[in-house]
């Protein structure tokens, strides 16, 4: 079977592209360097502020960089595309568009694999940017389950924890507003919390709330062990064991 | 001024890979992030083994991966190349081979770092691979500052530590074998240490030996950042005070 590698749209922020590889690291129980899953990974911080763009209205438009970094990926050998960033999910199509492989969506595959246990109706409560909100970058595939989105209403403080998060990494003062947000979701009826903001993923762990949380990050390892591990076969444990 | 990407040869292993990245993000002062440095990682945990090829000689070259994987980076856009694996720098011949842009070498700039502070005939320690010491792979640098190298007497057991380290992660038994080596190595004179093997540096702070400790990592982040902030000009706070 031929090679697989998954080509990364990283950088948008560079701790969650780290974030990303710590979790595919930890999707394979390995033995050596060997066992683990090839990653190409575009670590590229300029790609213009998806937050200018959506929210502010004043950037430059992200689509035609990350369509570049699709293109420069799948020339690289890259078999499939992964990029570690809710929010940049806006540029799914103009990503999509630049490219042959497939593009494993963050979005779709969370919203699947929450589809799995929830019934149609029921609420996501979505610790998120309020550019991810803004844009429905979630819309579509709720709609296709049936699903229903609930937000926090103070946007700007959801934002601010964000960009606190982004310059001074996780704090006890962002860990607040995070753990706020998740309780008046709770309140507003959300059958389940989503984690879909990779700043948010850097702290998801840390959440008190009764409520499953899905970490749209730890989704997108999985698909890429998923991706790569469909052409290199089982592991070499499993392997071992059959020989 | 055009832009420069520094290409990283990685994936041997991929913990080492992940924490290269972590010291290149700590290199900058950040405020959102744009001010981070664009990195471009071909993660292959699939290169040959290097202890295989070089202790055990029943394995294939890795220089052919090496080599193949530099020029993909050069091809991607990368203005120079850096590799987070020591016992790999026996094969740094095949890579500048390969490609016209400059290969930023751990081994070269961590013994020129050290000898700004040591005097010849010193001797650095190393906490390495017996692969690293029988290959030879820090000798020329050496020899031209005019420093020895003293290695601990049982390569077998840091072998282990390593091997442990890439199944399972830092363990207390590693610790142990490495605080032990350390200690040896005082007591043969060195007057630094070197964390010479990017397994090690995931536990060189946990050191405690009353020796400078150098980590071949931390002088090749500040290698990458230097590379890439000659182009891009002094970071964007410092812009804006003198705006």
């Amino acid at each position: 079977m031929s090679r697989r590698v998954v080509g990364v749209l990283g950088g948008m922020g560079p701790e969650a592209t780290i974030l990303l590889q710590q979790k595919v690291l930890a999707t394979v129980q390995a033995n050596d360097d060997s066992d683990h899953l090839p990653l190409l990974i575009d670590m590229n911080p300029q790609v213009p502020s998806r937050i200018a763009h959506l929210i502010e209205g004043n950037g430059t438009d992200p689509g035609p960089a990350l369509a570049q970094m699709a293109q420069r990926l799948e020339a690289a050998g890259a078999t499939a595309l992964a990029m570690p960033c809710n929010t940049a999910h806006h540029y799914a199509l103009a990503i999509r568009g630049a490219v042959s492989i497939p593009f494993l969506s963050m979005i779709d595959l969370s919203v699947a694999k929450a589809a799995e246990t929830l019934k149609p109706g029921d609420a996501i409560g979505f610790l998120a940017s309020p550019a991810v909100q803004s844009a429905g970058v979630f819309e579509a595939a709720l709609s296709a389950h049936g699903l229903r989105a609930a937000w926090p209403a103070d946007g700007p403080r959801m934002l601010s924890a964000i960009r606190s998060i982004k310059a001074e990494g996780p704090t006890e003062a962002a860990c607040r507003i995070l753990n706020a947000a998740a309780q008046e979701l709770a309140e507003q009826g959300a059958a389940m919390l989503f984690a879909a903001c990779s700043e948010f993923s850097l702290m998801a762990e840390q959440l008190d709330v009764g409520l499953p949380v899905l970490d749209t990050v730890d989704v997108l390892a999985a698909a890429i062990h998923k991706h790569i591990q469909r052409a290199v076969g089982p592991p070499k444990a499993l392997r071992q064991i059959c020989a």
